[in-house]
C-alpha cells in the first residue's frame, strides 16, 4: 500500500523554503508516495508542484468551504469547513508528517502528530524548549531529500492499526 | 474542473442496493467526476469499485484513526478519527450527493446538505414528512443512471465560491 | 449526576413551536438536568429561557468562532467554529435529544442521534418513510411536558460508558 | 459578560503544576470567569478543583464519546468524541488561555490558539526556538496569581467579534 505522507508548511514563506518544499514533494512522489498537504500556497502550493510534476498524487484539505483557496496542483481538492480543524485532519490522515517552516499552523500540526503518535520530520522549522532547556522531540533534517527518505522509512515502519 | 460526487450509503445494504451502487459509481467516473463516499463496506465498496474499475479517482473518508476499515477500491483512503463528524465532511467536500439506501448516516448526510446548500439526489432512500403529509425536500430518482446525471448537472451549476 | 438533555431546533420557528420549547426547557430544569442547544435563536432562545427561568443551567453549542450569535439565556456559550458540525456536538453531549419542528438542522440532529445510539423524542417535528412507507425510528409525542418525561427518562436508563 | 478563560495542561504532571494550576483555577474563579479545560485528570483536575472550591463555574471539554473520563469538579461535562479534535475546541471557546506544563497537547493548543489569535500565557510550559534562537511568541510568567491577572487581562481587551 501506498505511504501517504503530509507536508506542514505555511501559505506565506521565504524563496528558500518554497524552493526546499518542492524538492521534497519531488522526492516523496518519486517515491510512491500520496503527498498530502492544506492545499493552499506557499508551502503547500511548492510540495504540490513538485509532486505533481513528478507523477504523484497530491491531496488538499482545505480549510474552507469551497475550493476556492485550492492550489492548482492538487489532484484531489477537500474543502473541509473546518477552519484549523483541518490541521488535525491532516495529521490524522499522514503515515508520517514533514514540518516545513515556522508557521503556527505548521507548529499546531507538530504539536498534534507528537501527541497522536505520527512520526514527525523537521526541515527548517520550530525547535521546543522547557525550562530553558532543548527538547529534542523529533528528527531534525538539513535537506528535503533526507526528509523525505526519513519520512518515508518511518511510514513504513509505523503500525497499520492505531487508535 | 472536475465535479466532485458524494454518495452516501451503508456498510450493510441489500444485493439490489449493492448493484445500484455499482452502476451509479461507473457512470460517475465515465463522466469524469471524483467519486467521494465513507470509503467502508456495502455501498461504499460498491461505489468505490464501479468508480476505478471505469478508471476514476475515488476517496475514502473514513471515521476511524487509521486505514484498516477502508475498502480496495479507493485512490485516497483518509482516516479522520472523527466517527461520524467525518459525514459532515463527505457533505462538505462534495458538489452534489447521491443518497442511496436507508441507513442513519445516510440520513444524517441528507440532512447535512440539505441544511449547506448541497444539491442532494435521492436513490431507493429516505422520505420525510412533516405533520403526517409528504415533503418534497429533494429529486427522487429511479435508476443510478439517471441519479448520476442529475448530481452532475447539479454539481455543474453550482457556484463555486460558497460559505 | 445531572442528565444532559439536548434540544434540537430551528433558528426561526412559528409562534407555537416557541411555546412548546420554552416549556419544554422550565420542564427539563424543574427537573434537575442541563440543558443544551445551539445557542441561537428561535426555538433554542426560548428553550433556553425557560430552564433559565426555572434555574437550570443552560449550554450553547454554537456554529461561529466568537459569542455573537449567542442567546441571552444561556449559562455557559460555546463557539465552537465548526459550522454545522456543532450538531454532532449537540448530539455527542446529550443524554437524550429532544427535536422541535421542521429544520433540516434538526433533521441532521435527529438522525445523528439514531446513528450514535442517543435516544430521540419526537415534538412536531421530522417523520421518516422508506419506500414511501412510515417509519417510526423514535417516539413522538404531542406535548413538550410528554417530551420532558420520556426525555429524561430515556437519559437516566441510557449506559454511562459508550462508544 | 463573564469571561471565558481555557486552561491547557496534561493529565499527568509534577506535584508543582498540580498546585499551581489548582490556584490558578481559584484565582480565575474568583475573578468571575468561567474556567475552561479539557476536563480530565492532573492539570484539568487540579484547575477544576480550585475554580469550584471558588464557586466557579467549570466546564470539561471531554475528548471522548461519554463522560467516564470526567473529573468530579465540572459544573457541566461535554464529551466530544473528537478525541485530539476537543483541543481546538477548547481554543475556540476561550477567551484567553493559561497553558500549564509540557504536554503535546498542550503545545498543540498553544500553537491553535497563537494561530486563531487567541491571547495565551505561559506558565513552565514549553518555549519555542526558530534556527536555534528563542522566539516569544506570547508572555510567559512565573506564578498562577500573575498568570490569572494577564490572562484576565487579555480577555477583557480582545474583540467580541472575530473570525
Amino acid at each position: 500500500m501506498t505511504s501517504y505522507i503530509g507536508v506542514a508548511g505555511a501559505s506565506q514563506a521565504a524563496a528558500s523554503l518554497i524552493a526546499l518544499a518542492e524538492t521534497l514533494g519531488r522526492r516523496l512522489a518519486e517515491a510512491g508516495a500520496t503527498v498530502l498537504c492544506g492545499g493552499g500556497e506557499g508551502v503547500m502550493t511548492a510540495v504540490s508542484r513538485g509532486a505533481q510534476e513528478a507523477g504523484g498524487t497530491t491531496v488538499g484539505l482545505l480549510p474552507g468551504a469551497d475550493r476556492s483557496s485550492a492550489n492548482p496542483y492538487l489532484t484531489v481538492a477537500l474543502p473541509t469547513g473546518l477552519g484549523e480543524g483541518r490541521n488535525l485532519l491532516l495529521v490524522r490522515a499522514s503515515d508520517a508528517l514533514v514540518a516545513v517552516g515556522g508557521g503556527f499552523g505548521t507548529l499546531s500540526e507538530i504539536a498534534l502528530a507528537l501527541r497522536t503518535g505520527v512520526p514527525v520530520i523537521g526541515l527548517a522549522t520550530w525547535g521546543l524548549t522547557l525550562a530553558s532547556k532543548p527538547v529534542t522531540a523529533f528528527p531534525v533534517v538539513e535537506t528535503p531529500e533526507e526528509a523525505a527518505r526519513l519520512a518515508l522509512e518511518a511510514a513504513r515502519d509505523r503500525p497499520a492499526k492505531r487508535q
